[in-house]
């Protein structure tokens, strides 16, 4: 039974050292989160399996890790320059700023029902609101303000201003002299830096088509109003791949990606039954997109929400960013360049001749993907005593902790020192982060391993070290299980096989 | 036999993808590199190495992943704002601006000596010379014209001015509106993060002290001249551990650190026996710092270059940070802070009252310790037959490829399916990349995996699959060692085992 809400889970997180504000202690920065403790280790958990999946278990993909600052021409040619942007209002009564569909999305039904009215739309079909707004600035504006659309800020009703485009891209100065020309932009997707090193990892690698670059790492967009925790903030992590493929097979690659994403994200405990595949329709489709699946994952509280989108890029990206674009019979649409350098074709694998590849990009977000998981692992439970008790049931893999050793007296040195020796040996199998755990007594430990998801606890009493009343249990442990609450007592000797078996 | 310059190191980084440019298909983004299929491996390997060592092996220390992006204030009260800035002169005869002391190392000699003489200092003590040019600009400018430093670009004698401070942290504008409070900073090191979160680890873990929080992250630098490849660069990457303690308990923790790194530097392949240590002079110290020990690698062709800095913190930036300042009995001086809400102090293990504690940081950067492994590696041999290869004896942990798989011929099913079978449950032992390599033949594909440090080649022929000569090798594939270049026959059956023993 996942999360119900989503404040059960910012709850937990920051309790449980998951997740805190950015810069909390200057009153926090909107749209910036800081991991904790425990979420580095599930994120980097989380990290390591999409690689382990897309880059080390197939044959056809290389890995990449390409720098967050970009020259001002990557994001020209790519096309983030004149479009990535989104349409905002001001409030001209407190010079308030807002995002043109979340201000409206969170009126009140009967004022977005006026709105829908005023540019002759249904309310139901709220994209096409939206879309009639921006299409007709002046008329907008008169549609807020008749239709009577409160400013989130003061409560009041605003005296609305044209939607205007605003660029989400975060630029700064490079170098000591703030010029016309010394400037670039930090990433808004992971995706340019695998297109622009196209060649290099082609000419390193020797690789034919068809092959994918694989990419973790932040991208960074100036959202006008993050919001919903870490699902839109302004500093991102992305898990991306642009696989490379003969024109005319990308439709199939597509289908192909399609399925093998749905079932990783089944294998991080996030059932196909909870994610509805969106085939975007033409008109919404970003400007370099030829098809784009969304697969929209059913947040508490949020309702259906973009974790991952499957893109057909065509070949706009290589072709924006080539050189001698004319001589390369592109199907994508794309802006005249004189300033790239490189030629990006490669030799057709059966006629040789060079080909500018089709690129289907899988393109997941850490961050939803981390939400997503806490999510369905998020259980609470009535256990048979009536109590009730918070667990996390992630997949073992996934958990920040693998298991914790208790020293069941914290004061006992031939406790503690047996204790240690089974935290080293157990953390030398290197399956994870293992935990030395005396910070509270035993009910208070299961507790809190419980809620982070540790799947096992171990721990060493007076039996184990002989002080104890039965000569049986001597260099025995007990091991609890988190999901069963089992204990079982194991010989320390074949402890390492045990929970490796189990955690494998 | 380690490298003997730069330059083979950086030739190496390019043809076999590890590092390449930044932008580099738009000419280039100075101070920005992209880690390629092999970099990003590497580099990966790197990390977790020290993650495991410092923060999975340790009872005392956290993790974090904070955010790249700041709040101004907390850059203000680590005291970014005031100091974190190199001094910088221009040439007026053509606008173009110089980092003071990079520009005059780079003069011959007689020109230095001139300045030195000049600003009453012996040339020797190159540091003294810089301190001297920094304390009165206007006798800078003329020891500059009249010693007759040269322009780098130009080549001429320039006509310089005074030298003037030029703050190295990235800005940028957050949100939609861009005034005098709606920026913040680019990190320009991790250390941050972790201080403003001193709190929040503390209550979700219930620490005391001495503990240590570590984090892997992106730092930026806006350096005037970035250079030396990947030493000197504008985003960088860090390894860095704030190791809280007990006032008074510093000093014996700082000997404990120097002393764990070294040994940690050892087990990456980097001897002490490299690395001097710098007793940082008082005059030469940050800010911060009570007192620091500079790791200086001899990095090829830049002779001795800090690789690490191991520095006493003192009550510093958890004392800037807080509020109640005046309150804590700080030892350090600080500026007022009026903006943070927080009270950063934990109880004395012993006695309970609130202290803040001191701070040891260990900091290592990311890309020069990818460099100075790489450079410790690299090994060019001549062979029994004469012939000469290079060779990167990483390492097994720290190498981007661990087995390579090879078919003998890459057209034939009954040997390529063996093959894929022996990469699967190879890189299904969760020992890092298995490449299933059929890019050429053998002998290029030896020589390649010698280049870029692949521990192992695993062979499958005609006899492994019964089309040889030899009945008795069925079921048998050539392993050939990286080092030693001898080649064994191994079972298949066998084959799991016999790797994961040499790669442990």
């Amino acid at each position: 039974m996942p999360a119900t809400s989503m404040e059960e889970l910012v709850s937990l997180c920051k309790r449980r050292g998951f997740i805190f504000q950015g810069s909390e202690i200057y009153g926090g920065l909107q749209g910036f989160y800081d991991y904790g403790p425990l979420g580095v280790e599930l994120k980097n958990n989380l990290k390591a399996a999409w690689w382990r999946t897309n880059v080390y278990e197939r044959d056809d993909m290389e890995g990449l890790d390409a720098s967050i600052i970009m020259h001002r021409m990557v994001l020209r040619h790519s096309g983030h320059e004149a479009t990535f942007s989104d349409p905002m209002v001001d409030n001209k009564k407190n010079n308030k700023r807002y995002r043109l569909d979340h201000l409206v999305k969170d009126q009140k039904a009967d004022v977005i029902a006026k709105v829908a009215q005023a540019m002759g739309q249904s309310a139901d079909n709220f994209p096409a609101v939206v879309a009639a707004l921006n299409a007709s600035p002046a008329q907008a504006s008169e549609a807020l303000r008749a239709a009577g659309v409160r400013d989130p800020f003061s409560g009041e009703v605003g005296e609305w201003t044209e939607p205007k485009p605003f660029n989400m891209m975060f630029k700064t100065t490079i170098g000591p002299v703030a010029d016309d020309e010394s400037y670039g932009y930090l990433r808004p997707e992971t995706a340019q830096g695998i297109f622009t090193n196209f060649k290099n990892v082609v000419d390193s690698t020797s690789r034919r088509l068809p092959f994918g670059i694989a990419q973790i790492g932040k991208a960074f967009r100036n959202e006008i109003t993050p919001r919903n925790f870490i699902f839109r903030v302004r500093e991102l992590e992305q898990m991306e791949i642009e696989f490379f493929c003969v024109p005319g097979t990308d439709e199939d690659w597509h289908a192909h990606w399609l399925e093998k994403r749905l079932t990783w994200w089944e294998d991080q405990g996030v059932p196909r039954s909870k994610i509805e595949i969106l085939d975007v329709p033409k008109e919404d489709l970003a400007h370099y997109s030829k098809r784009t699946y969304d697969l929209m994952y059913d947040y508490p509280t949020l309702g259906h929400e973009e974790i991952e989108g499957i893109a057909n890029r065509s070949d706009y990206d290589l072709g924006s960013h080539t050189k001698n674009q004319s001589e390369l019979g592109l199907v994508a649409s794309v802006e005249e360049n004189n300033d790239s350098i490189a030629k990006l074709t490669i030799p057709h694998p059966e006629t040789n001749k060079p080909v500018v590849p089709f690129v289907i990009e899988p393109s997941a977000g850490v961050d939803r993907a981390f939400l997503a998981v806490l999510s369905e692992a998020f259980t609470k439970e009535t256990l048979e005593n009536g109590n009730e008790r918070i667990v996390l049931k992630l997949r073992p893999h996934l958990a920040p902790i693998k298991v914790a050793v208790i020293p069941l007296a914290r004061n006992r040195e031939e406790i503690t020192d047996v204790a240690k020796k089974i935290k080293a040996d157990l953390q030398g199998l290197g399956l994870g982060r293992v935990l030395y755990e005396d910070s509270g007594n035993i009910g208070k430990a299961y507790r809190r391993h419980d809620e982070v998801g540790t799947p096992f606890c171990v721990t060493v009493d007076f039996d184990t070290v002989g002080k104890g009343e039965d000569a049986a249990l001597v260099d025995t442990v007990t091991v609890r299980d988190r999901d069963t609450l089992a204990q079982e007592r194991v010989k320390i000797s074949d402890l390492s096989g045990w929970i490796q078996a189990k955690l494998r």
